[in-house]
């Protein structure tokens, strides 16, 4: 076994503290991965509350993991020793469901096996996340980070980046379409920075006309702010697609009718309830949809990476030392980042 | 002007009564129709009581028409004297935004002119429906009904077989596939036909056992008892595609875990709020979609009835004379028919 070192909730009232835990070694298909910078998503706070019910603990966070290669064994084909991968939401499935033979292992019909707050499908044991100094995971759930790119600012395409890279490229988002994102948080920033690069008119949609002036500096073509009747007005039927990055429960309708006919409004930040209640009337008139999206298959995420490389994206993050994490999951809860908070896990030597 | 006779409703609460009016003589392109039988749809009924707002009295209801074409404007093409012709919820649209160009009519930008409770676009004076012995329409909104069809049967295509027709189309329904219908009533029985006759295997998603036999009789392969949990639990994620009829607010959730990957539920009969709300989980967690549509447009209407013609099918009915619409209405709220009523207008000269 591989002792590890990382900082875990105990319970769910407990603020984070170093923990010291172990890894498997590497099996013949896994690699060993030194970690460098770990994004911090919203969802780390909502399963160390166990807000989600069923929380493991302790819990190491993290699932926007980038690191080096420093172990690989020996039926290793794609990395090798000294390469950057990265590891985002997974790290196992069934592979041999009809959605992971199509390279959906995130819809994997017997469920994925999360980075933390899982169980690995063989021994059972507790997986733990990416707030930590070392990670052995499958080759199969790693991808290629291309060196061209920042390291640190990388580390949130694992599952922000991926979250709404998936969503748009699955609609065919692309040059003649007008886009709305709603919401400028982790996801909404990098749902701007992708639908630009993919060729859509980007509007901003916010109830904030500051923060739809900072989404202009990113890609935004048009700023909607969403408190404005008029402006609202104004945009009826405008949009073709609509990525909606609000994590709460609120009222879709308003949103619902900025769309053209047939146009299609996905959810990926919303796992609850969808109040006040979505209307009817919002769908029926204008054949309109409303879907779901969750991260993005492994090999997708490879193709974001080269399509980041490509496009120059990287994440607007934030750096901290793991010993900040608890403020700066009281600043995540003001919303008082922007766009990411990203560890650097060289911190962790400091004690 | 023509002076026509039908049933009305002289305010929110007043039973319908027998009501004299006039129609406009027909233009060049107009048909008038000899009025043969008219479907009982429940949005009549919400119309009458004024659930939607706006609605403007007296007023003449009925949209599912079915007529005998007795003159011709002198530009009318494709209608002769004699032809046997159909009227469902529209009498007109603007017929150049992009929806309209489309064959979208329903979706016109401007709203369609609905045959009752609506006004017509030149003149502004109100339209009345099918529960009347005369109408004058356009003939582009008019379709040709085939002979060989039983017309009493008939008339509810018109509403019920169009909004379930529509969405099957749309959303490619067909050999291979197992589509959900939820609710056996006007529409959804229609959906039970049509879903068959296109090749898929139905499964009819309902509340009673006993309304699930029957639906077998009309073509459901399986009944899926939806208060059964452990039902539910065996059909989750086997469904393609959902057509949801239910008019009324329900908990859709249970009914998003029947899709598979990709899938889609679409409302059709359901215009106020979906509560309890939607989760925004039961779209995430297999990328799943919920969508409305609403009737369809003429020549997708025109291509249905040809659809009937060719595959038998027309709409399970109780033929009642006008004389006895109110009480209709009282069987109508307690869900006590199978599965329209359509008015034999000929009653109507009974005074």
């Amino acid at each position: 076994m591989i002792k590890a070192h990382g900082y875990a909730a105990a319970n769910p009232t407990a603020p984070l503290a170093p923990f010291t835990f172990e890894r498997r070694d590497p099996g013949p298909h896994d690699i060993q991965m030194e970690i460098l910078y770990c994004g911090v998503c919203h969802s780390d706070l909502h399963q160390i509350h166990d807000d989600w019910g069923g929380s493991i603990y302790p819990m190491v966070p993290g699932h926007e993991i980038i690191g080096r290669v420093v172990a690989v064994g020996t039926h290793v084909k794609t990395f090798k020793v000294g390469d950057i991968a990265g590891v985002g939401c997974m790290v196992d499935s069934c592979q041999h469901c009809d959605p992971c033979q199509h390279g959906l292992e995130q819809y994997c019909e017997e469920g994925a096996t999360w980075t933390y707050n899982g169980r690995e499908r063989d021994t059972g044991a507790p997986t733990h996340g990416g707030y930590s100094d070392v990670l052995v995971v499958k080759e199969s759930f790693a991808v290629k980070v291309p060196p061209s790119l920042d390291l640190k600012a990388a580390a949130p395409l694992l599952c922000a980046g991926i979250t709404t890279y998936s969503p748009l490229k699955h609609w065919q988002v692309g040059p003649g379409m007008t886009v709305g994102v709603v919401g400028l948080g982790g996801l909404g920033h990098m749902g701007v920075k992708f639908a630009h690069a993919m060729g859509a008119r980007v509007v901003m949609i916010t109830t904030s006309a500051a923060k739809g002036a900072d989404a202009t500096k990113i890609g935004a073509d048009e700023v909607l702010v969403s408190t404005d009747p008029e402006a609202m007005a104004r945009y009826k039927g405008k949009l073709d697609f609509i990525l909606n990055t609000v994590p709460v429960g609120h009222d879709a309708n308003p949103y619902m009718s900025l769309l053209k006919l047939d146009g299609t409004m996905v959810v990926v930040g919303l796992l609850t309830g969808l109040e006040p209640p979505l209307n009817g009337a919002s769908l029926i008139f204008g054949r309109k949809s409303i879907a779901g999206s969750g991260i993005g298959g492994i090999a997708e995420t490879q193709e974001m990476f080269d399509f980041c490389a490509e496009h120059g994206i990287t994440c607007e993050v934030e750096v901290i030392p793991i010993q900040s994490i608890n403020q700066a999951y009281e600043r995540l809860v003001r919303n008082d980042v922007r766009y990411r908070f990203v560890i650097d896990m060289a911190s962790l030597k400091a004690g």
